[in-house]
């Protein structure tokens, strides 16, 4: 299933289906008012919502409507928890290796981790406000997953099974306030403004065979102001989302609606580009004795990002932001 | 006002009004039916709630009915946004002192701040359950705000009245986990079980001079297995409520019903006692070359805490959890 949120006054969004070739659309607050409540629900919804995309797909949902996915939020317009990994090593190696930073001991067994807010998310297609273009404002091409209740202590195999939604997102991040950030101990606040997410939240079956192991084995391409930046696969996380599930709830349940990211994508093969300017940079850097030569986005800057299936159709309705300047009354 | 939320099959709870002497409630879900919701529109609802709450005190609300804290949730049972600081800077000086850690340049201009997980809040009154006693279960006593909507880089003045309602909490920890997570500089996941809130949440008015400059003049009572520990003052943060805020929303807004924590209250005077067992074992280590004599909580331990008037009247509705064991039931 595809599943997307329609914009209202209601600042949850109203749940609509989305037909398989996004063409077409179709209102199902008659079954679950908003993604939040059917994530909440899911056992009991989710074949009566199964039904009623099997209608849309075959054109017999008479209040079908053309789908225009510059009219949704995100999926889930706020969640009560949102947590990202970086489970990409690749990355996290280049980081280290232009930074000269000392490697986290147990980094390839235990997977890095943050608490992002949750209560502010931007849709696809909205701009990225931002208040000063020396804040390093950058993108993070992302996938993440939608769990329902998790209980604490789950396991990886049984964490798979309480991931119902993929999705697809823009970790946006501001590099000046990060390196003072981590140096706490603490995290980031300032350095993770609100995060944008792609239209459509998937269930894992749209994927087919590119849904193994926790993974997510296609290609993410990102264009920055119309130009290729990267298209790394999903299929080199180094930890797949059951294991990131697992570990977030090793103390805790999670609650349903919690999204748990995971981190820039990143390939070893240079080819494939880069999903985050500050990547390019770390590559930049160690092959130019430290200098980089690619600077972070500029006001009026152009991100695209999407994920193509084989036939080259759209997976989550795809990224399209450009960066503005904060004014109150944006 | 004194605003709490009823147990119900609702997991947002049922909005009530709690009488100023805490033996009356009045449920107002006409007026709003959750806190959130009454956060969210609190300009239009605040003289209705208001007026409510008088007809209340004075014992003409007819709909009154006794109030027992037990039959509570957390003033807001999950928000979408939990930030915790670390404001008294004389526990960050103990703990540094204690473990040998260099300072965190810049820590007493730029207030410490974690994002905590909002989607499992536990009542005053609930068990803290855990896995094991060897994650190092720990409490720390706080206070905290809660804002309505903060516009991105929201200045220290104008952030004090977005300060709506003030809450009091026991941030579990378990400190087995901490030092490694605060290693990634991602901040801590494991090391954060569900935070529990004391019953009642405050208008600052309610506080009256012991409410300045984005402070709480007041002492924490805390008791662990029935033996006095602590009762160090909120007068002594070291940033105000108001720059926390402030801090949280230098590059993004803050949604209405984001709660912002203190962080574990601490005093330079060691007769205060302490807030947290980390304390107290760091004094400790100070004292005793690195060794520390006690233990953390076991299962079965009782902690309460109580921020009192002074007619000795409880704030805040008290807090008092007992620690069991996790089993799939609970």
């Amino acid at each position: 299933m595809k599943l997307a949120s329609l914009q209202s006054s209601h600042s949850d969004g109203l749940l609509i289906l989305v037909s398989k070739d996004m063409s077409q659309a179709s209102l199902v607050t008659d079954i679950a008012p908003t993604l939040q409540y059917a994530i909440n629900h899911w056992q009991q919804l989710e074949t009566s919502l199964q039904a009623r995309y099997e209608l849309l797909n075959k054109g017999e949902d008479h209040n079908a409507f053309p789908f225009h996915p510059q009219q949704t939020t995100a999926p889930l317009p706020k969640t009560y928890q949102w947590l990202d990994g970086s489970a990409f090593l690749n990355h996290s190696d280049l980081m280290q290796k232009a930074f000269h930073l000392d490697p986290i001991v147990g980094a390839d067994k235990t997977p890095l981790m943050y608490q992002g807010a949750g209560d502010d998310f931007l849709g696809g297609y909205d701009p990225i406000i931002a208040i000063s273009e020396d804040h390093g404002i950058d993108f993070e091409g992302e996938v993440a997953v939608i769990v329902d209740d998790v209980p604490m202590g789950c396991g990886k195999q049984e964490s798979l099974g309480h991931i119902k939604l993929i999705v697809q997102l823009n970790d946006i991040s501001l590099r000046a306030f990060a390196p003072k950030e981590m140096k706490t101990g603490f995290g980031f606040i300032q350095a993770k403004p609100s995060t944008s997410f792609a239209p459509i939240a998937i269930t894992p079956d749209e994927l087919g065979d590119a849904w193994q192991d926790g993974r997510i084995h296609l290609p993410l391409q990102v264009t920055w102001n119309n130009q290729w930046f990267g298209h790394p696969n999903g299929r080199e996380m180094s930890f797949g989302f059951h294991q990131l599930v697992s570990h977030a709830a090793k103390t805790r349940k999670l609650s349903a609606g919690s999204i748990i990211g995971s981190g820039t994508l990143s390939n070893a093969d240079r080819e494939a580009g880069s999903a985050c300017i500050s990547e390019r940079r770390a590559i930049e850097m160690i092959a130019n004795q430290g200098v980089p030569s690619t600077e972070f986005m500029k006001f009026g800057d152009r991100i695209q990002m999407d994920i193509l299936d084989e036939s080259g159709q759209s997976m989550f309705g795809g990224i399209d932001q450009f960066v503005q300047p904060y004014s109150p009354k944006n």
